[in-house]
């Protein structure tokens, strides 16, 4: 049995994870969990997976839930995150949202717990020092992105020295047969209908700026240790192929799929073995699947995160932060879908970049960058 | 240095094959060769590569080339092809065309010799025993076809037993486009027009009557050591990518490339690591991929060769030697195109299937229904 905690249990990664546990309980057993503020659904899973260790996000929640399950383990905040990140697992799956993952997922890291990572936030903020952390104590970063998880088994047997290029597809997200120009009218509810992918409303904003792509390029460059122009990125509208690995011999490895994030999750989970799985994609009732080249005068908010990836330093943490910020804005209300690019482009146009930056100067950062006004 | 002999050097595979060791002369050194009776082409390569021991058809041209080249060791005939094949070699690519590759490539496998497999008829004529002896002597067989290669790439690092099933894809051949009542009128020529590869004349029209594919069918059931319903087909007219493998999971891994034939001989030299080659596949220049469901109504061939795959014993090696007679008949202008579909059919009717046949057994019936007249 491989026990695998959860950090954001309650959100759109977790509960599908969750859906794997359920699938293969003689396989996995659920470790510790976090969740924020959904406390009905966490209590439907205390009854079915009676899990050892649980951390909520406030205080009057723990005090209830303690004295309602006097038999489980509470802990909250924070320092709850930690709890989590720390609980003797086999595995971390690393599924809450934004930079908040990065302090757990690094003391995860540090009592040798291999990490799911579908927190790629944590990656683009502090790749270089997540990544040296995990070598030094011979973790395992397993990603669970479809696109990285595609990489991962494209690259299952062969070797790093024999990559020539990784080419993540990106699906346009929702405003992908939208000009400029009709961006200015777009509103919050076009936006997150995303054509392929049931995710979470941060990723399906970011899917739609194309932001999330530039993420993954950020994640792909430390999760493969690649060179930026190795990192290509091109358009396929259906999701069908996740992504694929070009070799220096021409050949090119593709992993095909659903759009069923389960499967990423699960094979994070039984890597590197395969499981039994639901719900097959049937190739004979696929026609066609569309490719195109990447636009980064359509999708500038890609433009950016290369640019970031090219500064290096603090850059992508602070492009990371402006972006949190600006889609909470966005997700309130209070700014237009255009605007969100404007404020990731100016405070990183704003920012002077420190080089080689530690923990706590990338915290401090972030934590500024997130801010309604900065004042660097 | 690995030493790479080759039976059957001036056909299409082996010319191939030799444009691949050119590249890379400080990898590869050629070992034993053998050609047919294109002695030009042969003396251009005793000049250019300067090979240990060449083996040629006839006698006459054997005691000639002794006179004229007496540095270097010849042989000839049947006895030569096995000289050739019992090089101490670390590969052997097995080149040649239709069931004379059989003893051979025995005769190597129990020599140790690894086998670059291009000859795909040794493996339909006598699989099991092939296998058999390949595992006996802890000899590997590396496919050269670009299906088998795909496959190979895609199970590196996996393990067979999650494999739920194969997608051999195919282009369709010279003929994908038109109906069965248009084949009446087809031509030698038409036929041998392939839209995607560059291949010899009897794999070209192999491709148009899906005979290849059913071979392939047949070798990738040995190959890989499936069932016959995990191996599917499927219509895929740009041959961009070269088959798939379906695992457990549903994730399905695909190996990608252009028509390029060396990058699947080169490969099969090189694994398991993988070298530079020229002429990358640029996938900003590809706008879709199309696919179709096979259809076995219009490419009877290939029910065929599902039928003789579950009839099982020396029915697919009496399929393929019916194959053989009816193409070289076709080839010759004797038959017209639908008629090499006939003979088969009408030579398998007529054989009487002998289960776990041996060596001796197999060869009698080969030899027996690539006759005129078969009377059995």
């Amino acid at each position: 049995m491989k026990i695998i905690s959860i950090l954001g249990v309650s959100g759109s990664i977790g509960t599908q994870a969750i859906d794997v546990l359920r699938t293969h309980k003689d396989k996995f057993q659920l470790g510790a969990i976090s969740v924020g503020r959904n406390i009905e659904f966490l209590e439907e899973l205390l009854y079915e997976f009676n899990p050892p260790l649980v951390s909520v996000m406030n205080e009057a929640d723990y005090n209830r839930l303690k004295q309602k399950y006097p038999k489980i383990e509470f802990t909250y905040g924070d320092k709850g995150l930690i709890d989590v990140a720390t609980y003797r697992s086999d595995l971390l799956l690393t599924a809450v949202m934004g930079s908040v993952g990065l302090v757990p997922t690094l003391k995860a890291i540090e009592n040798g717990v291999d990490i799911a990572l579908a927190n790629k936030e944590t990656l683009v903020a502090a790749g270089s020092l997540v990544m040296q952390k995990a070598k030094k104590h011979n973790v395992k970063i397993i990603p669970v992105d479809s696109e990285h998880s595609a990489i991962y088994q494209c690259l299952n047997g062969e070797h790093l020295s024999e990559v020539k290029n990784i080419i993540i597809t990106a699906s346009g997200g929702s405003f992908r047969d939208l000009t400029r120009d009709e961006l200015t009218t777009v509103t919050l509810k076009d936006a997150l209908n995303h054509p392929n992918w049931s995710m979470g409303q941060k990723i399906t904003i970011d899917s739609a700026t194309m932001m999330n792509k530039g993420l993954e390029v950020i994640e792909a460059k430390h999760l493969f240790a690649l060179e930026v122009p190795q990192i290509k990125t091109l358009l396929h509208r259906e999701s069908i192929i996740h992504s694929m690995v070009e070799f220096v011999d021409n050949s090119m490895m593709a992993q095909i799929g659903n759009s069923d994030m389960r499967t990423a999750i699960q094979y994070a989970f039984s890597y590197p073995k395969r499981y039994w799985k639901n719900n097959p994609l049937d190739f004979d009732t696929i026609s066609t699947l569309n490719f195109k080249p990447m636009d980064f005068e359509r999708f500038k908010m890609l433009k950016f995160a290369y640019d970031a990836l090219e500064i290096g330093g603090t850059m992508p943490a602070i492009m990371n932060a402006a972006n949190e910020f600006a889609v909470a804005e966005f997700l309130k209300g209070k700014i237009e879908f255009l605007e969100i690019e404007e404020i990731v482009e100016s405070r990183m146009n704003q920012h002077k970049v420190v080089q080689d930056p530690d923990l706590d100067t990338i915290l401090y950062y972030d934590a500024l960058y997130k801010r309604a006004e900065v004042n660097e």
